[in-house]
């Protein structure tokens, strides 16, 4: 679908960029604000970042879900803390890997899943900022991977466990590996990752998610429900925002 | 209670003892077998050790659940594997700490929750050992921890949501703390353990444990539901069989 006005084709970069900067719109001063991870949050954290040093925002605490956003939010001037001293946020802006019709999301495809979860599930409003490839009818419909973080003891069994819980869904599980080295892939906790590449629809997303926390061995997964309050997207044709 | 017949008061550990060795005679050769971690499981470990070495079982591979059983296990001579190469068990021998009248445990108060429940879950039959103190009306009755393996990150937070779930219990949640030099006690998987101490029941066992593992940041939880086939009790009166 394309826009008769639209004379300028954006790149996928430049809609991540403006539905970050939509998204900073929502931050007041004097907040908690949980700090997303990859590369479309990291628009919105450089955002923050300027307007604070314009003195456009104030007294803003920011709660990173990553060692990474740590470090940006560092070099642009955002004042860090942590969860066990402000178990309450305000607000937490992040993206997200899919985004379904009911703002049910994937997540963790940069491999940050746990940390997110954690920081995003105490957030009182939570904004997820994708643009319009994110979207699908219903999650794993990318074809792109569904993390799941595991402990390294024995992940082999636990990949085989997950492979056959979805075995319906034509499910094909694999180790996170990195390119680079071939070694796997470890987050900042110590585990790896597990992608499952499903074919079909895995169904009731609230059984699958229980199911997978049920397995021994598995730490979180990238499925997030009931979560996201705010989703905005970036298109082609401008910038959509939806609430729950 | 006493028995009249009873001459010889028995101590904890030779009831444990007792329980071990019962539970052993179910062990044949050429068999895949769990080997558990704690004082009662200890006894089986080593009594499977010496029935190899007598001739008496043959081709036994055994899978630990820790990493100190696995050196108790290659002490006694015990060939051993683990879940990546053996995903199927044919029987699995642990302790509890504490077991209710349906057979669901409470386990991780040596800290190996984890590693018990992913090689216990994947055996065809689980036969728990105790001396009759484990026994209780329901789960987390003895007054005892209920152990939660948590990440490490912002485990504070955590701590605080899980006590917040039991509220009504009268939950108090504690770190597990090394008492000879006060640091947390860390598992074979590099995470924490946070101790549930309860005052009353937690309700339905079902909705407690998806409710714990639901919570991003918690690895595992002690609650075992439907993994015992077998439970062997040693008490003054002697050994009782109960099966599932």
């Amino acid at each position: 679908m394309e826009s008769s006005q639209s004379t300028l084709i954006l790149t996928q970069d430049e809609l991540k960029k403006i539905a970050a900067y939509k998204a900073v719109e929502f931050v007041e001063s004097d907040t908690v604000l949980g700090l997303g991870t990859g590369s479309t949050a990291c628009y919105a954290v450089a955002r923050i970042g300027e307007l604070l040093q314009q003195g456009k925002l104030k007294n803003i605490v920011g709660i990173p879900t990553s060692k990474k956003t740590h470090e940006q939010a560092v070099s642009v001037g955002i004042p860090l803390s942590d969860l066990d001293n402000y178990p309450v946020l305000d607000l937490a802006i992040d993206g997200a890997d899919e985004v379904d019709p009911d703002l049910n999301l994937v997540k963790g495809r940069g491999g940050c899943l746990l940390r997110e979860k954690m920081v995003e599930g105490a957030s009182k409003k939570f904004v997820v900022i994708v643009d319009e490839t994110k979207l699908v009818k219903h999650l794993g419909g990318s074809g792109l991977a569904m993390p799941v973080e595991v402990v390294p003891f024995c992940w082999k069994y636990t990949l085989e466990r997950l492979q056959k819980m979805f075995v319906h869904a034509g499910c094909v599980a694999k180790l996170r590996i990195i390119s680079e080295n071939g070694e796997p892939f470890v987050t900042d906790n110590g585990n790896y990752i597990i992608d499952l590449y499903l074919e079909k629809e895995i169904g009731d997303l609230r059984v699958a998610s229980d199911e997978i926390l049920r397995l021994a061995g598995v730490a979180e997964h990238g499925i997030c429900l009931d979560m996201a309050t705010t989703l905005i997207v970036a298109g082609e044709l401008g910038v959509t925002i939806k609430n729950k």
